[in-house]
Formats: C-alpha cells, sequence, structure tokens
C-alpha cells in the first residue's frame, strides 16, 4: 500500500516521453497519423505543445502508434467505429471534423459517410445526427465534395 | 398555429400501424431484421406487444425498413458504426447484446468485432470499452466461439 | 443470412424518398412541422438538401410525420419532454433554439419553459441546466419576451 | 483568496442538516416528496441514511422542497420534463423507475407515460427509449396496468 | 394523492427566494463562491436575472452554500472532482472555463489542472480530454501561465 | 495515402503485446496497479485474456504504465477525478466499484469520498450521484465501513 500523499512515481520508473524509447513509439504513431490523417492533426497536437505535451505525445504513441496500426480492421472500418462513437458523444465537433477529414482520406466515400451519420439517427436521435451531418457539409464544402451523390 | 391544449393530430392523417400502408412498411422491415438478426430481436418486439406497439412498429418499420436497408453501406459497415454508438452511449448493454449477435450474424468477425471495442477505448475510455467487451464475451461465449484469435 | 459484403438492399425493396407514398409521408410531416414550428425547421431542412435529403425526410416523415403527430400527448407536453432530453444530452444547443421556439408556438409560456429548465438543474446538473437557460434567453430576447414573469 | 489546503467553511457558517432551519426546509420538501412520490422514495432516502445522510437531506430539501414545489409547473407537467431527462441520461434506470410510479401518482396516464417514451426514441435514438419503455412495463406490471390501451 | 393539474404548491409553501430566511442561504452562498471564484460567476448570475432568478439563486445558495462550503474536502479537491465532471460531461466548456478560473484561485497549479484533464483520457477518451484541455489554455492565456511547466 | 482496404499496418511495424518492450511496458504499468489496487483489477484483466488481451495489455501498459504513474498528482488527487467522471459518465458502475475500492487503498478516507460524490449532485444532477454513492455503500459494507462519520 502506498502511504497517504505519496506518489506513485515514487514507486516505478515513469518514462520521460523524450527519452529513445519513447520517441520511437511517438514516431511510429505519427507514421500512421500521416498516412491516414493528410496534415491537419499535427496542428492540433502542436497547439498542445506548451501546455499538455505529455497527452500529445500519447494521442499520438498510443491512440496511433498502439491502437489504429493494429492489424484486424482497415482505416476505413476504423473510421466508422469513429464516426459512430464521435456522433453519439456530442459536443466533439472538432474530433469529428478531423475524422470526417481522415475518413475521406482513408477512402470512405462522401455517401458512405453521409449514410453512416443517417444511420446513426436511429441509434442516437436526431439530433445528434445532425449536428454531425453539418460538421460533414463543412469538410465536403471545402473539398469541393457537395452536393453528395 | 395550433390551439393550445388541442392535438396536432386533429390537423392531420396519423396512419394506425394496422392500416395496410403501415403493415406493407413493417413487413419490409421485418425481411430486413430477419435477415441480419437471425432471430433475437422478435423477442424484444413482443416484449413491447402489450404496452408500446407503436415504438414496436417503427423500430422495425423505419429503423430497419428505412434505414438499415438503404444502400451505401453493407451491414457490416453498418454494424460497425452501431457498436461504435451503443459503446460510446453507454448504458445499452442489451441493445449491445442484440447487436454483437447481429455482427456476427452479416458476417464480422470476432476479431474484427474485438478490434472495434478495443479502439473505441481511445475515443470514449476504457470504462465504456470495458463495458462493451464484457457485453461481446458473453454472446461469443453462447456460441463457442472463445477463445478469440 | 446474408452474404458477406452484400447490401441488404438486395433482398428487399427501399422506397425513393421520392415516391408517391414517401412524398404522402413527407408531405404529412411537413404539415405537422409547419403547425408547430413556425417556420423555422424548414431551413434546417434545406441545409441538408445537398448532402443528406434521406435524413431531412425522415426527421420530416417519421419524425413529425409518424410520431410527433400521435395522439395520446399534446405539442405542449410533447415539447416538456423534448426540453427535458435536449438539456440531458448537451452539446445540442442549435436543436435546443428551435425546441423553445417551438414550446412558445404551441403554447407553453416563458414561465412554464423557465420553470422545465430549471427543474432539469437537479435531475441532470446546474452546467446543463445553466447551457439550456441561456439558449432560451436568445430565443426570448428575439421574440421581446424578456424579462420573465 | 482562500489558503491552498484551507476548508471554505473555515470562512462560512454551513448550517447542520439537523438544525431547526434544515429540518423546516427538509420537513417542506418531505411534504412534497409524499404528495408526489406515494411512497417509495423514502426506502431510497433511508438506504442513505448510513452513508450519505447529506445527500438524502439535500434531495429532499431542495429537489423537492426548493424545487418541485414551485409554481410554474404542476406535477404532471415536471414528470414528461423528468421522464424526458432520465431517459437521455441512460442508466438512470433506478430512478426513472421510481419517476414512472411518481407518474402515475400525480396523475400521467399510462398512455401518455408510454407516449412520452416512444416521443423520446426520436431526439434520443431507440436504444435509451427501448430501456425506459421495459421500466415502465415493469411497474404497469407490478400495478396491473397491462396491457396499455 | 393531489388532484390531477392541481399544483404542489397548493399543499406546501415555497419561501420566496427573496425571504429573509432565503436570502440568508443566498448571502451564504455568495461568500463562499467570492472565496473561490476571484469573480468571474457574478457575470453569470447576473445573466441570469431577467430569465431566471430562482436558477441563479440556486446556484449560489444550494451549490455553494449548501454544498461546497461543506467540511470533507477541501476546494482543491472539490475542483478536481468538478474538473473531472464536467470534461466526462462534455459540452460544458463554459463552466468548465469559470471552473478552470476557480482551480487557480484555490491553488490547484497549472500543472495539477493539465495532469487531471491528461489523466481523464483514459477514463473518457482524448476527444473530451483535448476539448476541456484548449479550454485550459484559455484560461492559461489570459493569465499569462504558459508554456506550463 | 494509403490504398482502400489496405491496413495501415502495411506500412508500419506494430508491436506484439508480447514482445520484450511491451512486457516492459506491461510490468511497470502492473506496479503501479498493484500498489493502488490491491488486488480486484487482476480479476478484471484475467477475465480478458481470452477475447482482448490487447486491450488489457494497454489498460495496464497506458492506463497505469504511462498516465497513472505520472506526477503532477498524487493517487488520492487522481482517485478524486476519476470519481468524478465515472459518476458523471453513468452506466460504468463496475469501474467505479473497482475506483472506490482504490480511492480507499490510496488513502481517501470514506467522508472524502461520500463528500465527492455528494459534490457531484449539483454538477450532474442527484441521479448519477444516487447511482454512485450506492456502488460505494456496498464497497463499504464489504469492509465494515458503515456507518460513515
Amino acid at each position: 500500500m502506498i502511504p497517504a500523499g505519496a506518489s506513485v512515481e515514487s514507486m516505478t520508473h515513469v518514462p520521460d516521453i523524450n527519452s529513445p524509447e519513447e520517441q520511437t513509439r511517438y514516431e511510429r504513431g505519427l507514421a500512421v497519423l500521416a498516412a491516414v490523417d493528410g496534415g491537419s492533426a499535427p496542428a492540433v497536437m502542436e497547439n498542445l505543445a506548451d501546455i499538455a505535451p505529455a497527452l500529445a505525445h500519447h494521442v499520438v504513441a498510443f491512440g496511433f502508434g498502439d491502437i489504429y496500426a493494429r492489424p484486424g480492421l482497415d482505416p476505413k472500418q476504423r473510421q466508422l467505429v469513429t464516426l459512430g462513437i464521435l456522433t453519439a458523444l456530442g459536443g466533439c465537433e472538432p474530433q469529428l471534423e478531423v475524422h470526417v477529414r481522415t475518413s475521406l482520406n482513408v477512402g470512405l466515400t462522401t455517401t458512405e459517410i453521409v449514410e453512416a451519420l443517417t444511420h446513426a439517427a436511429g441509434y442516437c436521435g436526431f439530433p445528434k445526427a445532425l449536428n454531425a451531418i453539418f460538421v460533414a457539409k463543412k469538410v465536403f464544402a471545402e473539398r469541393g465534395l457537395l452536393p453528395v451523390g
């Protein structure tokens, strides 16, 4: 049992995110991110540099290096799961915007994206589905992909 | 503007769910449901018969007949979106159980289902991912699909 | 069981939203919407025309034609339920704004709306209740309905 | 500014929940609760006695004495808002059960309750609406109120 | 049992929020709020004056006077719980902004706040943690507290 | 850009969770978990062995090894954040049970835990606070810690 007030750190070694082993993990995640994201995520990550560099590190090293790159689902399948989650959570429009872009980058069509968000209406209601579709519309407009179908 | 206290019904015709047109919609949804569900949903629907037959009707007629059967996404893709939504919502374990069964029925492998729920951990946190994985485990055990991989 | 990769569509007939039967359903929903909404929803629906016309169709045909117009609750009662749901969900401020307008249109007083959102504080906490009340304030201000009471 | 580590308590007087003024507030809430609840809530409150008597006190004194008893909405209206909130939150089945009973006690009919939960499907999705309807079914069954309609 | 349509008010006395006893409760809460908030909350409360003065009253009288000032947790501990709740709820960025300021006011360091939000990523996912960290960044920037660490 | 249908894996190396480097990360997390958990988590992790060993690995390696062990917050502070998050999410009672035990293990008193959950009522409502307090009551009862205070 740890003494009250003590840091768990005192009993273990937490590797610095700048250590060689963590930099290797980070680079691995960054390669995945670059492959699927097409360039918008780095700006988000840079925005974290002066406040939460460890959070930025773990988004990349864990989220993309450890999880996203795993076999078992291809990127299009992962994006369908992610679109479902972000639509259901609500209030995650900035992340949904990034992931609509990523969905296009990995090969989901605008029709598939719209269909996923329309499908969501039955499971989490029209309001959240509408919020998500208007995020998709913004991204599609930027890329000259409107009208859909 | 409608007078206070008046039902909107007074101004429009709401078709009875037993009308021929609604029965046609219902039959269409039931065919989809039978194709993807493999038999567990009807029991849920029957459970609604003595309390909310209209809700049961619309789950089938709208949810499956109008939405699920649409082109644009195949059933495996729809299930990936649905697994993401139900994991993120939380507290929907009964529906998740139905949809893990449906996911297997439409051809998602146990590995793909597990991978989708593992992927979810990064987007809605470990607790909800763990709740979902234990629902999947129950279904997989019933079908003799453990261990996975 | 459907073959992997196949669309459920291949086994069933999904009516086009432009078919006569679906147009009838849509017109019915539109009549309800016009009666309760007072004119703000059509703009939202038009915004969907170039990206998700089917979602717009079903919001109207299902949400208003099939559900809202049902007997059992009058529009004022439906709006109280809706205000409760949208406040609790969070992140649905655009829809809440539409529904505060609708609530006024169907005859809820500003006092009743404020009281519903104040009541919500005990059930979903002050932060969500405050978010909702500031949406209501915006609508009331537009209509010259401040101060309340 | 308060010194780090200091309790705000040091700067103010927090009335004991057993003080005469707080007992007066509590009694007022208890009278409201008794009028609307029909007897199930006290058991919940007693269950809190050995762990969180202050929480029990405030549920009664604030939730019922300060909020529920306010003018502006009658109890049936308050219950419609509450049913909407608890359905949307999810995971609050024990509280929803109490509030379905309360809804019946204050005069909502089984049809109105079912209609409210059916209405909810469009705003927070079928899964949460189904969870809520099965809670209502349990309460209706206990009271011999099935089938509905 | 209360008659349908009757207000519970008819059976009980709801004290006016301007009554001496309620003003005493309000003043108590205001003293707590002033001690921990450092001045931003009053503007929010004033914003409620012309629409929901009772909600503003209860935020102060109940939220701060009855709950926040209780012994058992010091303000820094209360803020850690609050940061966790607001991050998890999502969509409560305005309240989170107030509570990041309050957290600094009661003595949490920028490092502790960032660490709490980084910790949250594992429990409610990266998207909500990122939303929260960007709220913190805005507050830290206003106070000249960047870079952190 | 990755070809449609391709796994990101094809472009990068995902370390097997049984690799030496991942086992080192896992052992580090396990040491933290053992220090704070007091023995209940391993059973949860074992339950994942035949379905999602990678998820179990990352809960330990990332959640405890990378995040929990970080300096900046001591374990009692981390538990306060976690209690807030799990109470607000709802539907995470199994995880909340684990974390009430962990909270006691790292030195939070029963009074502090109860106070955190009572505090939560104002921010996410009474229903979720009540759900959480009854989880705490179960754990306290098992450990002979009732009545509190």
